[in-house]
């Protein structure tokens, strides 16, 4: 050893401190255990404070909660909600450290309570509050899969964030005022780690054969001796015996039976505490802005082998009729025929058929459609069916939801006057019906004017009351709107609504996969700002063929991922045949519901203020200006709710 | 009805056939089953072939399989490995349809045979193959953590693909010849599903105190009544009767006893191919290119909770040390200490410890870092230190192995004289010392020359002999490397070695995550073209700090994600203590075994030829111009095979 070397090289020196290993240490801190023996060798969850195996912390429901997700600090959820309107927030949870022996960082039990006001009204969970699981689609986090409740387990991956989506739906009775729940997360041992407690398969068996056989001793004792029977009685104790203090027994020998380490976890958990306002305005039953959902009735019939027609296809399109109608969306079934004609129906039955009636007569519906031919040919109704049609509908107070959709984007004079023959036909049996037509373009082939595509109703008047226009063809040229608006005819009862689907693009407001959340909510702020009446949407349940219920879901080709599918079929997911929804469905729900504040807005400050407030408070200012943020939401129901509270 | 209508306007349209509903269809021919009700309704694994139900294909070992990752055909897998090599392979499995009822698409078994030759010769599944789950880090596909062999299970979940590593490690005395086996995968219920077969615990319970009961009746019979004897025994009998009868031993009632579902499967799986081809050439036992890979200490202390020079220490250093050498590299121990000072030591025990001599002599160590003041310091032992240490060596064998590792990329005329200082002090012992130092540069505040880092080793001389130079500083400039070897005394021992380490970015070799497959073997392929006869890495545990075994793993703050790690902690996976490899680590592994190929060939064809083939088979040509898929490697492998063999 060199004498001239200074003694601190003698040191070994230390990582992250002086030099080196870049940034050693600097997550340092996320692990604060009281007691780190606890967390040497083998972790038992049941011994362990939950916040020391896992981060848990909220999120807002525009958030897209992949397994990246980084944790933040856990703080209490305070929600607001009108009555009859959802809510929702995202739970999200990443293992800090691995506790299982398998191949899962570990399991955590979730919970949660129901929501209770000072007064002892509740939101019950499992009824108003519900719990679903949000699963990747395309490695984006898009299904949100029921899980149960009150109580269920999931499992965590090491490094991957999972997510609990929590909705709650308040009824329009609902008192207001504040509510308080918990939604607990306990750190908890895999099932596998519990088998111990279980017999298994063989061990029963060689249990039931002994006790067939003390049975098969004892039981034969008429007219045997008392001798004999005191024999047989002795060995069938000592069977009994042995079987009673084998191992499979074992925890039961103490008197006070094997300790219940569910009631143990209570003071070990991770309580997030929820807070919800309840305020008095009570959203419209019918909602204010119809927004028309297609349905195929091709991919029901061939996903779950249903064939046109029969009872089960009956059934299979009523439940997702009453399924998507909790969306505040009003479905029409559709197929697709030559050169985009389509055949639209909401009731799969006849308009005399009672089911008819109870569909369209729904408050929850803003808007049906009435098919132009027969869905279900069958001979000699089809003679004369629209105007028997028109006819008995004209006569239900529910007429005014009816519309007619008789081409899907009509490209040429040959499709225009496709339509214009079809609705002459209507009108002459009811003048006052109204037809709608979806439209990019005038037809190629005899442009109507440079502005081809503002020209249409023009070009289409009398026959066509709904000029249904892409949003794609407006782009980021809001002052487009002013043109097209300038040729509808209100007072001729003539309406504006506007549809997306493969386009508008990224940044632009639409539903497809990969988007933010809030670029998925502000398709229904856009139809808010424009002014649209109303709005469609080609497709909710339109993935590639298949033929088998639990296929796994794949898109079509040629679309961008997630257009034309809103919901998946449950099969996919576990044993339910409850559709599944997408996040971009809830989306679409929270754009209606935010309609509905923006229009009571309105009505007390007038619309001016009503589209000031998006601008005033950040939220959507254009196709390509809107919030990437949650709080601007927030900020603008809680305008609303503190400027238009009784 | 308007008479004029066409009759095809009244026939329900079909999407995807007549217009709409863009490429519907296209993925149709998926499932073709041949009993399509064996898929409707509740799917039982154990009656419908497992083609029908899962999707099972082969992917070379450079393809990073993620969840997103798209089937392909089933195709027999035809490998070739000399002896003393390992070779892989990774089997992707995705699910067609969901057959679980819970959470998850559904569970596979997955079981692999031995290997076996027609002259009876084995590579036994555990022993030479071996099997591994990739599991995603940071949502790349990286960790193979290992599963139960022969038979083990795995949960698809609904649209991802899931993939298991398959290796085989050819002992270097196996016979050549052909080896065949076969991969099996058969869907299967979940254990949960299985679950009824087991009693709970509430059951048991229940059961255990009727058996109580029965027991305290018949017990004590000594001095009753026969009458009361007999009582006593039809009350027992009724209530085995009554437990025997009961539904958790329902199971049993049939004489026959329940169907053994897992021998019926044996039918349905699906088998795939495995053929292996061992040819004569035997990798050399020491591998020709020294990799001397660092493993930080002071994680392994932290992590472990291991006191520097407790006995844990030396075992957790020992079992690293171990555990990697089967990489064929040589690893050292390090800490870094101010201004990038490291002690560096493959053995953490002095050199007259016997540990230090088993170390040292290891065959598959190539190279081993002699540590310039003593790790774990310890009184008088500090005193001489150095001097003792190095006699010792000297006198071994292996002491051509040893190399002094002082200063990591020194950068101005201070360190460069540390360096220097330490040098000689180390030469006065040794004069045939290796020193190395790592450099990307000159001294900044005393520039050499317009080429400061070229002439690094005319300024260090003598006091280096192993010039590792940065491939950051290389680039693309591959005429560079003829200037730094110009420099380069190999007549007086020195050598020229390289490394990589947060450079050089995409699209260049290195082992960062989310670069490809490779492109992280490619490492070596560089190395082989560029000349140098030595590789060195800084770090492979060096995962931000955390002081519990399972913590989640997290990279430091300021490198790319998987610099400094190529292997991670087993217990954040499931219980075991072993490592789990990275993809990444298995890549430098299959560069160092081209480089024994491309060894071999260019000792039969000279080194021209060795390098030749590179381009010739459109492997590797330059750092930004290498092979992106794997054929050119399998190529390159076959061309030496057929050309080399005996």
């Amino acid at each position: 050893m060199n004498n001239s070397e200074s003694p601190q090289d003698m040191v070994p020196p230390v990582e992250g401190v002086a030099g080196g290993g870049t940034a050693y240490g600097w997550g340092d801190g996320s692990l604060q255990v009281q007691d780190q023996s606890l967390l040497r060798g083998t972790i038992d969850p049941t011994r362990v404070p939950t916040s020391e195996l896992i981060h848990v912390w909220s999120m807002p429901n525009t958030a897209n909660v992949g397994p990246q997700e980084m944790p933040r600090p856990l703080e209490p959820v305070s929600l607001l909600a009108a009555r009859n309107e959802r809510e929702s927030i995202q739970i999200a949870i990443r293992p800090k450290v691995s506790w299982s022996g398998t191949n899962i960082a570990g399991v955590v039990q979730i919970q949660c309570t129901d929501l209770c006001s000072t007064s002892g009204d509740r939101l019950v969970i499992g009824q108003s509050v519900t719990l679903r699981r949000v699963v990747p689609i395309l490695g984006v986090p898009d299904a949100l899969v029921p899980i149960e409740m009150p109580i269920s387990q999931i499992n965590l991956l090491p490094g991957e964030t999972s997510a609990i989506w929590i909705s709650i739906d308040v009824p329009s009775t609902q008192p207001p005022g504040q509510y308080d729940g918990e939604f607990i997360v306990t750190a908890t041992k895999a099932d596998a780690e519990y088998a111990a407690q279980f017999l298994g398969k063989s061990e029963k068996h060689q249990l039931y054969r002994e006790l067939k056989n003390c049975l098969d001793v004892i039981e034969p004792i008429d007219g045997k001796t008392v001798e004999e029977v005191v024999e047989r009685v002795k060995s069938a104790n000592t069977t009994l015996r042995r079987v009673l203090l084998s191992p499979s027994f074992s925890e039961f020998f103490s008197e006070n039976g094997p300790l219940d380490m569910m009631d143990e976890d209570a003071n070990l958990s991770i309580h997030v505490k929820l807070s919800l306002t309840v305020w008095d305005f009570v959203l419209p039953e019918t909602p204010s802005l119809p927004a028309v959902i297609g349905i195929s009735d091709t991919v029901i019939e061939d996903r779950f082998g249903v064939k046109h027609g029969s009872a089960e296809w009956y059934d299979a399109l009523e439940q997702h009729f009453k399924w998507l109608l909790q969306y505040k969306i009003s479905p029409y079934f559709c197929k697709w025929g030559n050169s985009m004609r389509v055949l639209t129906y909401t009731s799969p039955w006849p308009a005399d058929h009672p089911k008819s009636d109870e569909f369209f007569s729904d408050p929850r519906l803003a808007a049906y459609a009435v098919p132009y031919s027969p869905v279900v040919p069958c001979g000699d109704l089809t003679k004369d069916y629209l105007q028997k049609e028109v006819e008995i509908l004209r006569s239900k107070s529910h007429w005014k939801k009816a519309y007619f959709y008789l081409w899907d984007e009509p490209l040429n004079v040959q499709q225009y006057d496709a339509i214009r023959h079809q609705a002459s036909e209507i009108h002459a049996y009811a003048p006052d019906a109204r037809v709608l037509t979806t439209y990019y373009s005038g037809p190629s082939d005899a442009p109507l004017a440079p502005d081809n595509f503002l020209k249409v109703p023009g070009y289409l008047r009398p026959h066509t009351q709904i000029y249904c226009t892409s949003e794609w063809v407006i782009g980021n040229r809001e002052e487009m709107v002013k043109d097209i608006l300038a040729e509808i005819q209100p007072e001729n009862n003539e309406e504006w609504w506007t549809y997306v689907c493969m386009g508008p693009p990224d940044p632009h407001p639409n539903w497809h996969l990969g988007m933010r959340g809030t670029q998925h909510r502000a398709v229904m702020w856009r139809v808010w700002k424009e002014g649209g009446t109303g709005f469609l949407y080609w497709g909710a349940n339109c993935y590639d063929k298949a033929t088998v219920a639990s296929a796994e879901i794949k898109f079509r080709r040629g679309l961008p991922p997630g257009d034309g599918v809103l919901f998946y079929p449950g099969e996919v997911f576990s044993s339910s045949h409850e559709p599944v929804a997408s996040l971009r469905l809830e989306r679409l729900l929270s754009g209606l519901q935010d309609i509905e504040y923006l229009k009571l807005y309105s009505s007390r400050y007038g619309r001016e203020e009503g589209v000031g407030i998006l601008e005033k408070t950040g939220m959507y200012l254009g196709p390509e200006r809107y919030t990437l943020e949650h709080t601007p939401i927030d900020m603008m129901r809680g305008e609303i709710f503190r400027t238009c509270r009784s």
